[in-house]
């Protein structure tokens, strides 16, 4: 076999026992039974130990450098060395990573997701801080291990995990780019209108919203030939290929949630399903970034889903589905979905006060990654920093720093890719505009297939192909910069205020 | 670390991956989307080849070989050695076989049992034949690799798996030890009963029916903080420890077949969940073998579940349950849940037809190991030996030679342990008996935990650490037979239908 014959044998094992790792945390937070959740620890230290041992396999790096010679003519040669840039990067931070390290982490994060569960339930920080001070002090050893010997903050460090090609730095632009027109926006409307639009008082029985939330699904695109819709405490998505699965939840009386939840993750999982099935079991078989993963589902979820054109389609589903429900017109209702008001819970935020949200987080896990602020202080600092950006006080943990499952499971890095997601899915909202002229036209039929065919061709086809940035340019052709979703969000939200 | 130490250590790491691995078969069975068959395929090979090299790893035989200088007088002498023993087989076995080979026949048993349970829909083995014949040809390979420089034959290769200690003499020895009773009381019962009673013609709502299997289950003492109960196409148990799964199935014409399948899942799940917490995550951490495991789930479905006893408590619950459902009384209802009748289907055969189901797959099975049986000649070989054997022509092939999962999964040799476990069973009764004087007081309240206490302290709480017979003859005071049960039944029926 040829070096990169044996990269390919080898990638492909390791894809596949990532995609069971994977699955596995998809069980652990839907199915599992409560009381498996150390041994649970275990499996999962199990799975990233082999996964690490195989990553850091020395004959990748001979492989790696044997194939490295590839011929840039050879009919597959840009898979063939995108491939090999995804496998060098997987090997190089590998070998930097003690395996127990990596193991242990599996374990403590698999464990320290229920006690957050738990502690989040209990409104009981102070449940939670020994567990996250320990997560946190495990991926700074991480992030002290990968900077060894190279000019790279920590942060940065693990940053990479997330979103490679981005930096504190880049990202500390692109926020301070963002904040002003943001902050102006909001003040905007808040001079201009007397009140939010409020949620309609109706009990929405959860069985109808998930039949609708599955039908939903399905209009977007999701094949659940190869996926599956389910309950969890959180929506999300996981796996690729063809066992893609996402989660909802549903509340009785905020049928969005469930829905707006459901068409979020979608976007993530078409994402995942729309790969060429070239890439499948293969390092350019997933989503190239977890910006560019935001970007889809975000996308799908705000300039697609809460579209005027596509809210007045969802307003007579949803009148199919649960009668009269107390919201007289589409246009009443596209108002209820846009409505904007600050709000404790990111998740269920507007889309002008979403990414003030995700700047708190940064700000906050960049300190607790640097040391400069201590877990016992954290609660306190998100309330104040809370109350400055949005004039609210965290009345209980749940509605402050308890309420993402992020941190307990170590994702220290990844809060910024969503509000990186949101400015690409600006810049491709934009361009997808200018190639599907009549988009409203079909969205207000309910039909997305335009826009999500452009979206998988433009962008979900390439999997890890190209990195980030280069996809968003190649997709729009135009560097990605934050005026778009600007422009997008003072269009919009000035229509529906009069601002 | 001592080699005992090493061996631990690593013992612990590969029970964690099985784990894991058959928690990627419980997902299968039960929410894997269809579409994602082939993919799953690819998973299962790369669990397969990474437990396959671990079981291979060349310091496993040096911490063995040293290991096994262990004295005897140490505190945890017993189970030390016991686990050096567990593990040298492992170990052993997967030398024998080429990781290659253990990996493609994970693959290809993946996708079998896919393939099986669409030509069983479709009535059509034709459709099957090619992947069973790949299957067979697969095992053959693997059983001739085990046998390779022993005196052993394919067949017992392949038993061991299932059942160390026995081979097909014992196992032909026992078969006939039991025939002639069976046949003989079977005949008596067809002689004197002019009509097995029939099930009552009523609709058993499928959720009521899931509501009160659940609560026979925790009435057996199946604990569902480390367990969880679904619907699949087969019933069936999965797992060790912490998370030990079980699945069962409902018929709206038949609610016996989702109880007592749920009773038998209880037995193999209440056994794993039993063992001795020091043995989770090693390999004295599971049942000891499926003889064993098959003699717990035989004995809560018939012994326990089937007594005149327990079926009085269960005939209330049903009442409540499903209101008047056109039985009269508990003898009525016990004669029902008892009713002996040749059938086509083995999960669903009585206790009298149960084994001569077995036999005939035993023997069918051998043949397909030793290549005298063609996979195109197996449907007229079931249906003749069935029209002997039961009087009865097979009409369509899942009646006949498609019911079963087990040979398109590649479980061969595992068919005779059902057998076993009915033999073991009887022995327990009769120990159990002894033990608990007041049995029937306690299961006519629908209390089994003397009954589960007992088992759970003779036999499950050893998992792996005594092999099979010795565990028995420990258990019960005297070597296994076949006796124990053949008086069982002569008893029991002898007195339903006067016999």
């Amino acid at each position: 076999m040829s070096p990169l014959d044996n990269l390919r044998a080898h990638d492909r094992v390791t894809s596949a026992l990532a995609q069971v790792a994977g699955r596995l945390g998809w069980d652990q937070e839907t199915v599992m039974p409560r009381g498996a959740a150390i041994q649970r620890g275990d499996e999962m230290a199990a799975m990233e130990a082999v996964l690490h041992a195989r990553r850091c396999d020395p004959r990748l790096g001979e492989w790696l450098n044997e194939a490295a010679q590839t011929p840039a003519d050879s009919p597959t040669a840009r898979a063939d060395h995108a491939l090999i840039r995804q496998i060098r990067r997987s090997h190089d931070r590998a070998c930097r990573v003690p395996g127990e390290l990596a193991a242990e982490l599996a374990r403590v994060t698999s464990l320290a997701q229920g006690i957050w569960a738990q502690a989040r339930a209990d409104e009981d920080f102070a449940s939670f801080a020994p567990t996250l001070a320990h997560v946190i002090d495990l991926r700074r050893q991480e992030a002290a291990a990968l900077c060894e010997g190279r000019d790279l903050t920590p942060y940065n460090a693990l940053l990479d995990d997330y979103e490679p090609g981005a930096s504190e730095a880049s990202l500390t632009a692109m926020f301070d780019a963002l904040r002003p027109g943001l902050v102006a926006l909001r003040q905007d409307i808040a001079d201009a209108a007397s009140d939010a639009p409020a949620l309609p008082e109706h009990h929405f029985d959860p069985q109808v919203q998930m039949a609708l939330a599955t039908e939903v699904a399905t209009a977007f695109g999701y094949d659940l030939t190869r996926g599956r819709l389910d309950c969890a405490v959180h929506p999300f998505s996981s796996g690729s290929g063809a066992d893609v699965r996402i989660t909802t939840r549903t509340d009785p009386a905020d049928p969005f949630n469930c829905l707006y939840s459901t068409i979020h993750e979608v976007g993530h999982a078409c994402y995942e399903q729309s790969i060429t099935p070239d890439y499948a079991l293969t390092s350019l078989g997933q989503g190239v970034s977890m910006g560019v993963h935001e970007s889809q589902s975000r996308i799908y979820e705000n300039q697609l889903g809460r579209s005027r054109a596509f809210t007045g389609w969802l307003y007579g589903r949803m009148r199919d589905a649960f009668g009269d429900f107390g919201v007289g017109d589409e246009d009443a209702f596209y108002r209820i979905v846009n409505r904007v008001a600050p709000g404790h819970i990111r998740t269920e935020a507007d889309e002008v006060h979403y990414n003030l949200h995700v700047m708190l987080r940064f700000d906050l896990e960049r300190r607790l990654i640097a040391g400069t602020l201590d877990v016992t202080d954290l609660p306190e600092a998100w309330n104040s920093r809370f109350a400055d950006d949005f004039g609210l006080t965290v009345d209980r943990a749940s509605n402050g720093v308890l309420q993402d499952v992020h941190w307990s499971v170590g994702l220290f890095g990844y809060f910024p890719t969503y509000t990186l997601g949101n400015v690409y899915a600006g810049c491709l909202h934009e361009a997808l505009r200018r190639a599907v002229p009549d988009l409203d036209d079909r969205l207000s039929r309910g039909d997305t297939s335009a826009a999500t065919g452009w979206l998988g061709q433009s962008v979900q086809q390439y999997g890890a192909l190209h990195e980030p940035r280069a996809l968003i340019t190649q997709a729009t052709g135009q560097e990605p910069g934050v005026t778009p979703l600007l422009s997008y969000l003072r269009r919009k939200f000035g229509d529906i205020y009069g601002v």
